[in-house]
């Protein structure tokens, strides 16, 4: 192949259009869709094609990257009739980045597989400010040689990159990060909440805990937003519930329960029924209060 | 006061033994109890003093401490028959480092008050290691000038001391830090539980996730005892439960709920239920697969 490949690239959000925007900086020619073309303005005034198509931008590309929103969006924009694996070529690679259920990724994978391409599915840790660093890490699923040969645009855009196992394992492997999150979330939220009703210097308290047995990286960030009442997302509680599902569904088609885990579904699922999917996670805290008719208040 | 204050130390388990004996090597006289004397025998070896009674043990001291196994224990040695309250000179400092109740440590202080001398609550986080390598953190609750005289010896076995308030403000410190600590071994065992029923390489995810929202101190050390089957205790799922159950009814006055924390003490009793009482912390990702018929195995 003459230098190098072309890409298309579905899905303009605050996450992809810094991803894209790495792989422009890397000398990359880009073919870009998104269902509101509005958001794709930056990438196309530093000289991105605009792809009327999920089809379109596949058309000339040899690498189709996705990060979209839900399940249903991933379908949309692969199988659906104006799909990227309609014009896809032939030893093509699709690579979704959305967290999406392995059900479906090794659903496209088999599909592409039938039509002579290929398809990844490469969800991401890190939420915006990895995107905008390069910084995030990358979960990766599918046919080894189509990552080995995709792997320089993922460095491109992420730090720690890890070949999980054949199709829909990259996706497990972020639903157990988000299992692990859930967790980290009541860890936080809880024992601040308690340490408030207590009546503890809740500051103070929190500066002497972050590096023994009960510290989190979420502990660290997310527990100084929350001393703040800043409840803006960092990650949504939108994309959080949506997560936390595909987690709870893996579990019931392998039999296994998790009970954190479906806790921490139900309460942000409430948080949602509210009103709050978009805020950032760390309003658990708030919501958790609520649960007894009290009020989690600033510590800063 | 001419020279180093005399301290009468109570208890001489895996903690005592090696806080007591950093006093000693800082010059401190100690009479020393433990209701089983055997267990003292290092510490008498090195020239400690053996008192038959924790009456006897505050008898001749300006500083008595104590760390023994439950809430009865504590009152026992304090408010009981031969307690060290009875015989403690006025103007003396008594300092429960157990992790205890609020309550009890806020009952203790209001009868050493009575007495004329003072009772200070000071429970500890780090473990055996902490306790020997004297990195603990020290959550101190009572008398900001009883804290100002005892702190020299507390820095014999501590890193981080933290003066939280009045009486009983040391276990709640110490009681949200246990809450922060149930919520991040559901974020360990669930989501390691989670990658091993996907089929992922486990050992492989964890270095990924450990540096990462999902990240926490337990992940890096307890997940890598967990990857090994290494159930030693750490911490005994006996304390854990006793801290848990302390939690639960801190909450239960203050009309708060926290349904994580709740989650966590009613796996962990039922562990110990079924005679895990003496096994680590860690065990709890081997009942979390019970609960589906599952198996965690060795991923190291």
């Amino acid at each position: 192949m003459e230098g190098k490949e072309k890409i298309g690239w579905i899905g303009t959000g605050v996450m992809g259009v810094p991803m894209a925007g790495h792989l422009m900086d890397a000398g990359y020619e880009l073919a870009v869709y998104n269902h509101s073309k509005s958001k794709s303005g930056s990438l196309l005034s530093r000289g991105a094609k605009w792809a009327s198509s999920p089809a379109e931008a596949a058309a000339n590309s040899d690498i189709v990257f996705s990060i979209v929103g839900y399940p249903k969006d991933v379908e949309e924009i692969t199988l659906g009739e104006n799909g990227c694996l309609k014009t896809l070529k032939k030893s093509g690679i699709f690579c979704d980045m959305t967290t999406s259920s392995p059900e479906l990724a090794r659903r496209i994978a088999a599909r592409a597989a039938d039509l002579g391409c290929c398809s990844l599915d490469a969800p991401v840790t890190g939420g915006d400010v990895g995107a905008r660093d390069a910084s995030l890490s990358i979960f990766v699923g599918g046919d080894a040689a189509a990552y080995e040969k995709i792997l320089p645009c993922l460095e491109c855009m992420g730090k720690k990159i890890l070949h999980c196992g054949g199709p829909g394992t990259g996706q497990a492997a972020k639903l157990a990060n988000q299992i692990a999150v859930a967790g980290v979330m009541f860890s936080v939220c809880e024992s601040l909440l308690f340490a408030q009703e207590e009546g503890l210097d809740v500051a103070k308290w929190r500066d002497l805990v972050c590096s023994g047995a009960a510290g989190s990286i979420a502990m660290t960030t997310l527990g100084l937003r929350m001393m703040k009442l800043d409840y803006s997302p960092g990650f949504f509680v939108d994309h959080f519930v949506k997560d936390l599902g595909l987690c709870l569904e893996e579990c019931r088609k392998m039999r296994l329960v998790l009970p954190g885990a479906e806790l921490a579904e139900e309460l942000y699922r409430g948080i949602q029924a509210r009103g709050g999917g978009s805020s950032g996670t760390q309003i658990l805290i708030s919501a958790l209060a609520g649960l007894s008719g009290k009020k989690w208040r600033s510590h800063s």
